[in-house]
């Protein structure tokens, strides 16, 4: 490494990939949208020459249920992460930390999709749980130095 | 201090406090859905034998609506906070406006949970208007280095 | 530029411009919500002595709408255009990408709320190809340090 620590580029891998899972999320969506020409938006739909629908499709839903726990989850691992190589924590284990979240939080987005329990509490459970570590880990940070 | 900077302190103790605050949201919701066992997707209803309901129960609706708002000012307050600190804008004001967004943001949720008005309307307002003087902080900043 | 970097510096600029086209969504819905005295808590509706209404007016809910596209789309960009910058990618590049994906979503907004298509597809596109671009750029940083 030259520069960049082991944490930080951990961390700058984390995101990009949990930026192509919600991105891939998008595409998800958007498939579901064109398979069945089911636009909730009168402009959308008119592009097609159809009347806009009143709801989403289910697995558009689904989709939608799964974004928000991601929208609940995401930006809060991109600060506490960020935070805990900004104070200086242990950077193996931030980097483990980071790497553990990632792949709780893909195998929670394949888990809601398919409807999977409890696999998909499970997953979460293991993000939450990453967050509450690096919590803590950025609170001993402060802590020691103060 | 040694290291991590007044500002950085309060900050990171501002986001861990905010991440606790949000996950007792989740918590909250949680509660209800498994005190009346109505869940809106079939996968969770079945683990308690339930059909799936069509509406999620008033009070989780209501955290919902509690949580977007949270989306649309907590994300915004973690990169302004950040900048704000990255840009080397006055330790102690920094500090002091993390601290107002935060203790702001709980009493918002409290009100938004409790339907206490004028209250939720006056903690959005003071959490907004420590946004915008982080954001004239930072362009102060950037307009000051140009 | 003293001690403040120029992609750092536009990556301010525009992280304030996008909190401030956020706002602006917020007082759209804020100005509808109070013209047509149509509340859904019900503790806002009395305030005026209305009863709470069961659904939003539509702008709200379109507003909403773009709300939620934004929420996908400007926390990653915070992130990833934070790490391009700490990762230390060329900065003229940077900056580019982060004044293009500002005006993208400025202008995707505006599409969305007037109901104008193709441009508001368009403006999603370019929005994301510049988040892929920012997360190459990382990537491409992160192993060029390995």
């Amino acid at each position: 490494m030259k520069g960049i620590s082991l944490a930080l580029s951990v961390y700058a891998v984390c995101v990009v990939g949990l930026f192509l899972k919600m991105f891939a999320l998008s595409c998800y969506q958007g498939y579901f949208r064109l398979r069945y020409l089911a636009f909730t938006n009168p402009e959308d739909a008119a592009v097609f020459k159809r009347a806009a629908q009143l709801a989403e499709r289910p697995q558009v839903c689904r989709a939608g249920r799964a974004w928000m726990n991601d929208l609940e989850n995401i930006p809060l691992f991109i600060a506490l992460g960020g935070l805990a190589i900004a104070v200086a924590a242990p950077g193996t284990q931030v980097a483990w930390l980071c790497g553990v979240f990632t792949v709780a939080r893909c195998v929670h987005t394949l888990a809601y999709l398919a409807g999977w329990q409890p696999w998909r509490t499970l997953a979460y459970g293991v993000g939450v749980l990453c967050l509450w570590v690096l919590g803590a880990m950025v609170m001993g940070q402060v802590i020691a130095a103060a």
